[in-house]
């Protein structure tokens, strides 16, 4: 059996609040073992365009990254909330170490074509320096894990010609589960705004504690699961196709209970 | 004897000149062997805070980090700067990780009082989020070079209490080579508008090409030292005292002549 390995991944709602953020990395810092964060951007991002007037283009929910959003999610992710998050870490005796997939050469990537979207945008639309990933290089990660340090990656990349790129939180974090799942035994816990995958989207006491992908056929031709989470589990059983060993879904506010298994949605291979 | 390291310092005068800056970056990748590059900010941070519209008082040419401002500092130092600087040292193939002192807990440092500036601020003025180094952790410095990995530090360390802090460059850059100097033949480059310390200052040909701790004493007593190079003078001298085999001053854009001791002073204690 090899190590194991928590790959957690939060979002905008944790990010964005400031007393939230601070009870989930104690709760992140007191996990046990090796441990890499994913975070998202959340709306400072945002905030920061309005306040220099660099109009925002969103298409689908997606943010087209123009030179000038770069540099603010590059400023944003990479400086503000990656190294408050590592501050904090630390503060917890978390030593951590805060990465963007240029660091390291960690995550490489290319910048998304205009024709051939490969996950999951339109095709004919432009999403500027958004990068889709191509290779994990697992090599310094697994040397600064094994010093027992945590990993905490803003959502940037670069494509290994001086090129950085802004991308998405969820996808940097399966990857980073499928690259290192040869030398650990990973757990992928996505946090976000429910409690886990929900029999009703309105009531966070309908969560299904554990989901096979018998089960889930089954839900989804019962149309019980809600359009919305359909690619996000479709990427949790990839994930466990390619050697992740379990994801989890639910709340950050939860981390403890999620690792525990008495909160959220396990989802499993069996 | 042991390995060779290079710690290489720049200011705003490379930072904010795009094209100057791609050059010295090709040069810092052709260094054989070990190296560190520590940046300081350029005019970025300024102009952000004025487009934010957040006053920027500065006392004897210190900023005045208040809380806004450190938030300015971190995301333009350890955000933008740093990781195009990552990214563009990964174009040229060589290997590199952007920090900040608050990664892996390499730069320990405390908020500076009000009463009593080590580092030469005037007393009853409070810097705010200024940072004042107490000690560097070598133990993940050491494993990352040791992997050929260069070293990209932003002018951010933290307290371990959770508080990012605004440092000075220069001292990062002194500091990192004193604590590197046990393990490595440590070089340390300061890089500035001058081509190195002038017997003229308004005459690029006038550098000298070697100064010792005796040489120093007969110009300054000749008053050929001009006031602002005496305290980088003699923290270079600190410096070396302190196990830092050779302190070079000079222009960044003669890296290459620099380090071949063709360009710039080279600083000495012999």
């Amino acid at each position: 059996m090899n190590t194991s390995l928590y790959i957690v991944k939060i979002g905008g709602n944790i990010i964005d609040d400031e007393a939230k953020l601070s009870l989930f990395l104690k709760d992140f810092a007191a996990i046990e073992g090796k441990k890499i964060l994913v975070h998202g951007g959340g709306k400072l991002a945002t905030k920061l365009a309005a306040q220099l007037k660099i109009p925002q283009q969103v298409i689908d929910g997606r943010r087209i990254t123009d030179i000038e959003t770069l540099k603010i999610v590059t400023m944003v992710y990479a400086g503000f909330i990656n190294k408050n998050i590592v501050a904090k870490l630390q503060a917890s005796s978390c030593n951590t170490i805060g990465l963007t997939g240029a660091d390291g050469n960690t995550i490489l990537a290319h910048k998304r074509s205009t024709n051939t979207p490969p996950t999951g945008g339109e095709p004919g639309i432009d999403y500027g320096f958004v990068g889709d990933i191509d290779a994990i290089d697992v090599d310094l990660i697994h040397t600064l894990l094994e010093k027992n340090i945590a990993l905490v990656f803003a959502p940037i990349t670069h494509n290994q010609q001086g090129q950085l790129l802004n991308t998405n939180a969820d996808t940097i974090a399966q990857e980073l589960a499928k690259g290192l799942s040869e030398d650990y035994d990973v757990t992928l816990v996505y946090s976000f705004e429910k409690a886990g995958v929900l029999l009703n989207i309105n009531d966070d006491s309908t969560v299904i504690p554990t989901l096979n992908p018998e089960k889930y056929s089954q839900l989804k031709s019962r149309q019980k699961i809600v359009e919305g989470m359909i690619p996000k589990l479709d990427n949790a059983f990839t994930a466990l196709s390619s050697g992740v060993k379990k994801v989890i879904v639910g709340k950050a506010e939860n981390l403890k209970e999620l690792i525990a298994g008495t909160s959220g949605t396990s989802i499993i291979n069996d």
